[in-house]
């Protein structure tokens, strides 16, 4: 006999929908997998949702009964926020229940106080889903790279925003021509900031870092720079480099303090992971003993992210009776190793970097704008110096420098742009090698 | 205080010197993540590895003597081979050790056997190590993608074969050149029969299967074909059709079976997995909610290999004093639940074929080849047609096909080789489009 789990699900909407139907469709594949019978005893939901057939299904419409359901063991929380979702959680883990999630931004906001809560407990917060949908990603850092001492990780982990980037390459389209369609084949939300500007990115971004590195969540420690701005010139420009620009989550392990930063990068084409394209996601991982190593997949979708909530229920089914020592600590680092590195400022960042410039066409504009790199001790590691369009008087002058500190970049920048035969504002795009 | 889990390594050579070293060099924060103390108690090993310093650690010449020491609560067997090795496991499970090992061979023909003397004894057998080197593919497959049932994989899971397709690609070498170049390199054994004869590939592949579909594991009913027979202009015109030739292990839930198979494949050149080159492995699952996902790293070397070994140390350490139900079952499924499905015959298995004929340069060729190819019931999807070289008189003929059963296939193919104008022995290579 099965011992049974006892889950309750609240949110019924994209991802919920896509948790009930996968826990039913394959029960007795799930349950041969978990040793459990997995039974879902409740769901709370507002209302119904025509992708999800919940007859036979015990429903409330408050979600909160869920939470205080004695015969709950498990909590899913899907409902997304990060006001009433943090209540349900933490009412939850008061019950002694475990929780399940896929939000990313409780998490990155509130992990650290969550995880708190559940130690205290000895209960268990997962939440696979929350990074890169339905790649196994959390698992892979926290266990499957459990040896290494993680060097760095780069990952496409928003699928809207990877999306965009894909349509303006290979179709030579413009930002906001593709943003549109996105938004109508509802990829990104009608609001799509926190795609484009990279604050899911973010949200994700430091969950990684703190799986990899044992450091708490420092959300608001991420830079952020959005790809708005990306034209289709550099996206062109690029190409012709041999490069790919994505908009990459970067977590790395410098000297001085750990990088966070989310930005447009340009990452060689010859990159496994230059050619993860649409909305897919991929996370690359750089350990000290495996090397590097590529995880890809959906980064969303109802099933695609359903299938890691489905793979947390069956981890906390399999330790349920367990003692908590038993079972994976939720950031993969036992609660007395921390790690004291700083978060390093943008400024003392080191990258290689992209310049395009404008330049009126005249001889000199080079070799000025050359001294002044030089002055800052920054060289030039490839050019593109294009002829003056029909009827337009300034020329492209496209550079790829060596890798510099991002502060010293600046200070050359605005000396760059003082000079009178510059034009218009230097674009700068960051560069990223990835091996 | 951390409880100490004892661990005995047996074999010193490139996995045991690498599995050394990390625990070594990495000792606290692997410690913290296992929530442990894991001490390296003895080492066997016939002699030094000087790409170990094991100093301080007790070896010991006889690597029986680890297996029977009751001091050590989990053996690393990384010594290779399916004779002494077995014993060694053997005998490690009836002393009541937990077992690691990185040994495909041993897994793939005495794991069902293996699996079942440590469930008797209430111990543990994990093998992340003997599939595809550093990357947590097993864990993916047995927990992350829990949730799925697995449609079909596709793995690059032998680096000397692949690192050999991509110089022939790249370079447009020919097999022998290549081949003698990857031994030379240390990719390929002096004997590299496994390699090239897709026996390794074989090895991993069923275990694959196994965690995939809770089949038991069946090595002699896998399908393997070599690489050596692929000439470069098969490459060349793989190329020219978009695609790509990988050495593949391939398993599939079809409508009437499970298929096994190993084989060059001509595969889509935009797929991400069309991409992994030289010695890097990759494995594509897909599954039925998450629906395809990749994972890729080196598939061998010290660290790497190391990498997972030490991974399993520190699941083992995790749950070493846990009840056994709380442990992820060694094939991924509970043991009750076993699906009867037969593994496929190869002529019973449909896919897509690349074929190449030498035809007489005569009018009428094509169209008699046509007409037998469409009494099989076979389409033609794709074709390149060249004109004959200077001074030669036959033609190349290249034509992609439909999904058809093999056998359907080779009959068509002995029907087009009976016709005069057929100078040689039809080129046929399987072609999968992965999606
Ligand atoms: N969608 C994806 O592909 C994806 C991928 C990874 C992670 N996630 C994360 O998964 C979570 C859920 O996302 P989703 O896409 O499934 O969102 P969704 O489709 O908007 O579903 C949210 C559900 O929660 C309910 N809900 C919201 N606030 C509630 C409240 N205060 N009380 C009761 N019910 C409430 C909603 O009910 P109403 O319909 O009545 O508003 C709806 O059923 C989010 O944290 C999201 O970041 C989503
Ligand atoms: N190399 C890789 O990258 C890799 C990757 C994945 C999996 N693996 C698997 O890992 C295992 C080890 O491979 P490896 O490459 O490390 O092999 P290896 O370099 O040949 O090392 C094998 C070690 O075991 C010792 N040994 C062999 N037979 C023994 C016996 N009967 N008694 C005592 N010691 C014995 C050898 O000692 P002597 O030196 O005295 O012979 C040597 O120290 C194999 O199962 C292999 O398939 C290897």
């Amino acid at each position: 006999m099965l011992k049974p789990v006892r889950v309750g699900i609240c949110g019924l909407g994209t991802v919920g929908s896509g948790t009930v139907n996968i826990l039913k469709r394959n029960k007795s594949l799930i349950d041969a997998r978990a040793g459990s019978d997995i039974q879902i005893i409740q769901i709370g939901a507002r209302r119904d949702n025509p992708h999800c057939d919940t007859s036979g299904y015990a429903i409330t419409r408050d979600i909160f009964e869920v939470a205080n359901n004695p015969d709950v063991d498990v909590l899913v929380e899907l409902i997304g926020g990060t006001t009433v979702a943090k209540e349900l959680v933490l009412t939850a883990i008061n019950n002694g229940k475990h929780v399940i999630t896929a939000n990313k931004a409780l998490i990155a906001h509130y992990g650290n106080e969550i995880f708190a809560a559940a130690k205290a407990k000895g209960v268990t917060v997962a939440f696979e889903a929350a990074v890169a949908g339905g790649i196994p990603i959390i698992k892979a850092i926290r266990e499957g790279l459990a040896a290494n001492r993680i060097e760095w990780l780069a990952g496409i982990i928003n699928g809207t925003g990877n999306f965009i980037l894909t349509e303006m390459r290979d179709k030579g389209r413009a930002f906001e021509d593709v943003l549109k369609e996105a938004q109508a084949l509802g990829y990104a939300e009608a609001d799509p900031t926190f795609d484009v500007e990279g604050i899911d990115a973010a949200h994700k971004l430091v969950i990684l870092a703190s799986l990899a590195f044992g450091i708490p969540l420092e959300i608001n420690k991420v830079f952020t720079e959005g790809i708005t701005k990306i034209a289709s010139a550099d996206v062109a420009y690029a190409e012709e480099l041999g490069y790919r620009i994505k908009n990459l989550g970067i977590a790395r392990r410098a000297a001085k303090g750990i990088e966070l930063r989310v930005h447009p990068t340009l990452i060689p084409a010859k990159r496994l992971i230059a050619n993860v394209d649409g909305v897919m996601n991929a996370v690359l991982v750089k350990g000290d003993a495996v090397g590097p190593t590529l995880y890809y997949g959906a980064g969303a979708g109802a099933e695609p992210t359903g299938s890691s909530v489905v793979s947390d229920i069956v981890d906390v089914a399999r330790t349920l009776t367990a003692d908590p020592e038993h079972r994976v600590p939720c950031l993969g680092f036992g609660a007395d190793f921390v790690i004291e590195q700083p978060i390093l400022p943008i400024d003392e960042v080191e990258t290689a970097y992209y310049l395009r410039m404008s330049a009126v066409d005249k001889p000199g504009v080079l070799s000025k704008v050359a001294t002044i790199l030089s002055d800052y001790g920054i060289s030039i590691e490839a050019m593109i110096q294009k002829e003056a369009k029909e009827g337009e008087s300034d020329v492209p002058l496209i550079l790829l420098t060596n890798r510099v500190q991002e502060k010293r970049l600046r200070d050359a920048i605005s000396r760059i742009e003082s000079l009178d035969s510059i034009n218009a504002p230097v674009v700068r795009i960051r560069v990223e090698a990835l091996k």
